[in-house]
């Protein structure tokens, strides 16, 4: 009855197995590391999890995702098979996220990095923008977190239109579904949100093809993962004026190396990962409940597809 | 049957002017230093008239104030007295600042000024913040303005509290009234918003006394009128911590001097009294169905009340 936890920060799989320790006392939780009796392992609590790190637990049960994704557990191309895996979400991450998502929309919508850039060079410049209403809004992704930052940003008063792979409906915004409506969905979108799961089909995403189908000036919002956007026809993007801005929260390696192109940029926003935190006191009360529920009814509602990819 | 229009700028007033005469062909529509027959002036349109600009139009019905404030009219001694004002509110004005203060509150809340000085200097350190949930924010002034705003804050769930000078319900928002219950209403608020009305009651409301009921750290928002605000109390309780950061769209001086020490301040966000923005083609058509309406009724719902000063 070992729960074996992993992160990439030895601080941070201290201080996850201390909460989780308090909230399930009847289970031994050790960091992956401190394991001694790998056939003891029912549960791996992991972000990021190190190739391999798993294959060894011949008894495991399910893998946590300590995150909305399970595209850093699907990286180890030595996992073991079959198993299942569980996404860790919540009411507080899908709050996180919509505020952030309609912090960034807002934020491009009413043009506020070029009045800090005016306020850095003392300049009064009233910069006039259509409100909210003449303003058309595209989330690509309608899954926990992308319907309801869609739903917030309608509730705002945006134009709001939404995107994913099969269709869905969430209440105020008009969907899209599939390659084939892609193009649709992109036309008259001027803020362009990507909350898409990470699959061999939304690698790469956020393109040239993809920005050049969106009205000159449009503005980027990337809270998925660094791997959706393809860094180098964003600056290319941005350099030849078809995208207005970018704010980018998820990069191909984080944290951002110092010397990307990224940093720095004036048209780009930098966010060190924290669209939707999940910090170690309400994450671990959503992963104790997740392991609680799984190892009595063998499924739970945040149960993810590994085939699929999200 | 004239209408004159004066705003401080000439350009703005042959824009406004021309606006007018496409939606009312009947009227007589001038800049109001060409009127030649001041007698025939029944409606004066203004922004910020000039001191004794008003006083000879003898058979003036009523004063147009191109904004949802009167104040800037109301500092006219020598206004003729008893002339109705008609403030201009509309769905496009509260559309843009619900969007302001959203934009700006999340702006503090979710600590992106911090993150963007860390950005600057390619420091990538990720700052935990409560969800909106485990926030309270506070807005001072619940009329068309607060209330929609107070209100968009508390759907995105922030805990928000609201304050005015007489009781007021807005639906999902706790509200506090009067002088009696200023204190508790200041009670822990951290992010603190001001979209009251200016008169002699408010003037200054923005000091050293209301700073110091916060929790320490907190933050303002002002997007009412410049003299809410105490300037010195402001930058001494950022210098000792008291406040942590503001964001001031109106100052006493518009536009804000170039040697005022709000510019380039590292904990205040300049913005050009853009908050709320009456653009031409919107407001020209609040203003023509507002004059229309009073001159076919003798009151419209947007009536001031000049004693109360708004």
């Amino acid at each position: 009855m070992t729960i074996a936890v992993t992160l990439p920060s030895e601080d941070k799989v201290e201080y996850w197995c201390s909460m989780l320790r308090d909230l399930m006392p009847d289970w031994d939780i050790a960091p992956m590391a401190a394991v001694e009796d790998p056939a003891s392992v029912e549960y791996a609590v992991v972000w990021r999890p190190a190739t391999g790190a798993m294959k060894r637990f011949v008894n495991l049960k399910a893998i946590v995702s300590l995150g909305a994704g399970i595209d850093h557990v699907l990286t180890d191309g030595e996992l073991p098979r079959g198993v299942p895996i569980i996404r860790t979400v919540g009411a507080d991450l899908t709050q996180r996220m919509k505020e952030y998502v309609v912090l960034h929309v807002l934020r491009h919508h009413r043009a506020l990095p070029e009045m800090q850039a005016n306020e850095a060079k003392v300049v009064w410049e009233q910069i006039v923008v259509p409100p909210a209403t003449g303003r058309r809004v595209g989330v690509m992704g309608l899954g926990n977190l992308g319907a309801v930052a869609a739903q917030a940003l309608a509730n705002l008063g945006f134009r709001t239109v939404g995107w994913s792979r099969g269709p869905k409906e969430v209440a105020g915004v008009t969907t899209y579904a599939g390659a084939g409506e892609f193009g649709a969905f992109l036309e008259g979108t001027e803020i362009l949100v990507c909350l898409l799961p990470l699959t061999d089909a939304t690698q790469g995403i956020l393109n040239a093809d993809t920005f050049n189908r969106l009205p000159r000036g449009a503005s980027i919002v990337n809270a998925a993962r660094g791997p959706h956007l393809v860094d180098r026809d964003l600056l290319a993007a941005l350099d030849a004026g078809q995208i207005g801005g970018a704010t980018l929260d998820v990069f191909h390696i984080e944290p951002l190396p110092e010397d990307h192109p990224f940093w720095g940029h004036p048209k780009i926003t930098v966010t060190p990962h924290v669209a939707s935190l999940i910090d170690a006191p309400t994450g671990s009360r959503i992963v104790a409940t997740n392991i609680r529920a799984f190892d009595e009814h063998g499924t739970v509602p945040d149960l993810a597809d590994a085939g699929r990819g999200y």
